[in-house]
């Protein structure tokens, strides 16, 4: 495969949105480093498009950013209203025609209002939806395009879109029944659930789980409009202080001194191959220069899909690693990303790396098939594992970020650990897939030595067991039932 | 409807790449302009935008252009071989795997062996199709995009696949046997016929007709590489001198001294309500300070679904047009689109509009519901009407077009003639459909007086005379055959 815009990929690796080195005697030459990528199997592809862009640079009227990279638009989005506003604010809203929200539609409030979505100031309105749609990307009033491949909307149904009427603000509710902000000079315009979903999976098969969950049962309109939130978004189940925002990260990278920040978005619990991988990214920035990476392990804490291990499990299994030392704490950031899991394969892996743009990460580490899934109703993988990273590679809005691919590793059974797969002696590897890896759990038997350290396997069997008490509690209140 | 990037439009008309006066002093001032447009309900989205990305224009490298606009990626593609190379070029691809062409693949052939799709040079490769399907556009090497809305594939079957093996080139076989060309460096991969149907048409249900006519029986590989042909593709049905390519055209322009170019796509007869709105364009053009605004009627001759009047019929009635004076021949060129129609709404349309900017014109008209036509499966429209315009004002590639929305005609019953609708006097104003129109000659029933030239009307009523003869002969033959 040849990718038109793979020409400029890795000389030029230290000229962009990096700071290498405080010190430039450090600093590896172009062709050193050229070289080093070009003997590395694991980095050898990252994708470094149009330098030349780099003179489009926003003006610096950011309120908000760390050195390392821009949020999109110059400048990062954050709607709380300020403490001062809070009580006139909710005063008028209190007036407005309300809208309530779905447990979704808070998730993608919290999305909006801390910017991960920067530049984007609310629930898109038409122009926005379509370039989304259409063009994974939106124009900015300078001519520069941002990325953002998911429409990020709300639906309304007639009866709500009939209150609203001529009303130019609404109040948002939330599921539990408060009025947590508003949307103001709104826009409502039709919600063609079919295309939508067309364009934003590629199918329109039944059993996509983020479309029978929120799309399926939602209104025929989608209303637009700028957000304000009275308060940040909190969920108080024991996992806020994990909650960090854009703004919070790359504080926190200025803090650690971070001089390179890797993001690895997951949704599954951590085994060893992810840690090599983590590790050995930091090994490669250290060797090309750099003096501080850091890992922002990211996994993501919005709607999953029903079989996927939940956030609660997940964020204990991440700390058995840390404790354990699997990865290094001093040089990791563990956080949750807050937004819903689409499973869209190539669409959706450009808003997890956008996002992290935003949240102050310069390189995005992309396995095989992000975001993928099997195919509802065939029996094949929905994407080609592939198109992942390549579409992420060549996606407009992107430039800025280095695309770091994914070694594949798997289970050596020789020397009896996770490690990059060696297509030389292929049999001698054992795949464990996140399926594989449940069934595990599920079923009480051990993993292979060396495929998770003890201590998070735990978590998971604990898990697994804990649902099948509850199954069979299930199945003994239905057997009572059906007496 | 606020659109992100209107804020530039009408102001700068004069400043982009447009030569509206060869004598300064001739030009509207600018404050001018902006008012004449504000007071003329026809042209007053003129979409401009990004005029600050005219200082990224392309090297003078290009080889064929005429002065009002670059082609895309700035040279024009053309693919046909020198004479002197034709013989030897011809015996090499004989012992190359062979691959037999479809009619619609032959268009497609002809489309990019013109440069149509300049900067595209072959059919796609996989970087080239991911690009296409999921940005509608396409990345060049200098950072620049080229908008590139419908992916140009040739789908080949797993036995064809095999035939090619690890071959670096192909031949490729026209319909009728001979081989016409090559194509170079090919890459094969995956044809995921239903991911390519929902993001392009954002519905997979049956009835699309290129769908139903091209993909599904179509092979599940697609082969890319760079396309060569021995010789211009020629149709011989009497229509070949109508269809002029982009470099012809470009060179007829500059014969005529056109300093405004404005294209108009159609696949329908052209009623009084289109040569209003052909005349009226030019008007604007005039007053605008151009001097002679050239109009391109620019037909679509590839494939097009049944029920849509035929290519040849159409041309004769675009002849009566003409030579009925209601649209002036002097600033008028007729010519043949050679592209196959997919019915794909406002995906399709920025291809239509991309094309024309490969031909040289630098203004495009864009009507309600362009490339559009009923769900096929339920009752309604299969996109929204106003997106097609909308996604092409924001569409990635096409900055430096000038879009002309297209004012609605109807039928004025008081004043007896084709206008633009008035909503002040809705009712007196009678909408006649394509389908209606087709209903009508079908019939033998006459349209309204004024709603189309009587010698073009005739063409129509000959057409479904002569689809009614033959459709009762083939009845009688089945009665016979019955009998």
């Amino acid at each position: 495969m040849s990718l038109l815009i793979r020409s400029s990929y890795v000389s030029q690796f230290h000229t962009r949105n990096s700071k290498p080195s405080s010190s430039s005697d450090q600093i590896p030459s172009k062709s050193l480093l050229f070289s080093s990528f070009n003997h590395n199997p694991l980095i050898k592809l990252v994708y470094k498009r149009n330098p030349r862009m780099q003179s489009l640079s926003f003006p610096s009227l950011t309120t908000v950013k760390s050195s390392l990279i821009d949020p999109d638009g110059g400048e990062l989005v954050e709607l709380v209203v300020p403490d001062s506003e809070i009580e006139p604010k909710k005063k008028e809203a209190d007036s407005m025609p309300m809208v309530k929200l779905t447990k979704i539609d808070m998730e993608w409030v919290h999305v909006i209002s801390e910017g991960w979505a920067s530049p984007l100031k609310g629930f898109m309105r038409e122009d926005e939806y379509l370039q989304s749609l259409h063009f994974n990307s939106l124009r900015l009033k300078d001519g520069s395009l941002v990325n953002m491949s998911l429409p990020i909307v709300l639906a309304i149904d007639d009866q709500i879109k009939e209150q609203i009427g001529v009303s130019k603000n609404i109040a948002l509710v939330s599921p539990q029944g408060d009025i947590i902000g508003s949307l103001r000079s709104v826009e409502i315009y039709k919600h063609n659930k079919e295309e939508r979903i067309a364009r934003t999976w590629g199918t329109t098969s039944p059993g996509l789980p983020y479309v029978e969950e929120h799309i399926t049962p939602s209104g025929n309109w989608l209303i637009g409009g700028d957000l304000e939130v009275f308060q940040a978004i909190k969920y108080n189940d024991g996992l806020d202080h994990y909650r960090l925002s854009p703004k919070q990260l790359r504080k926190e990278f200025d803090n650690r001194k971070a001089d390179a920040v890797f993001a690895f978005q997951l949704r599954n619990p951590v085994h060893n191959g992810h840690a090599l991988l983590m590790n050995d990214t930091r090994k490669r920035l250290l060797e090309m220069g750099y003096k501080n990476p850091v890992l922002l392990l990211h996994p993501l804490g919005g709607f999953t899909k029903a079989d996927d291990v939940p956030l609660d499990v997940r964020m204990e299994q991440h700390s058995k690693v840390l404790e354990d030392g699997v990865l290094d704490p001093e040089t990791t950031i563990v956080s949750i990303f807050p937004s819903p899991m689409h499973y869209a394969g190539p669409t959706e892996v450009q808003w997890h790396a956008k996002a992290r743009i935003n949240a102050g990460a310069n390189f995005y580490i992309v396995g095989r098939d992000p975001a993928g899934m099997g195919h509802p109703t065939e029996k094949r993988d929905l994407y080609d594992p592939d198109h992942g990273k390549k579409v992420l590679s060549m996606a407009p809005g992107l430039e800025k970020l280095n695309i770091l691919p994914f070694r594949v590793a798997a289970y050596d059974t020789v020397e009896k650990k996770m490690a990059f797969f060696d297509p030389t002696r292929a049999k001698e590897f054992l795949f464990i897939s996140g399926t594989k890896m449940r069934t595990y759990a599920r079923t009480g038997e051990s993993p292979p030595d060396g495929f998770m350290c003890p201590s998070g396997w735990n978590v998971l069997v604990k898990y697994y067991e804990s649902l099948q008490e509850s199954d069979d509690s299930s199945k003994q209140q239905q057997t009572v039932v059906s007496a």
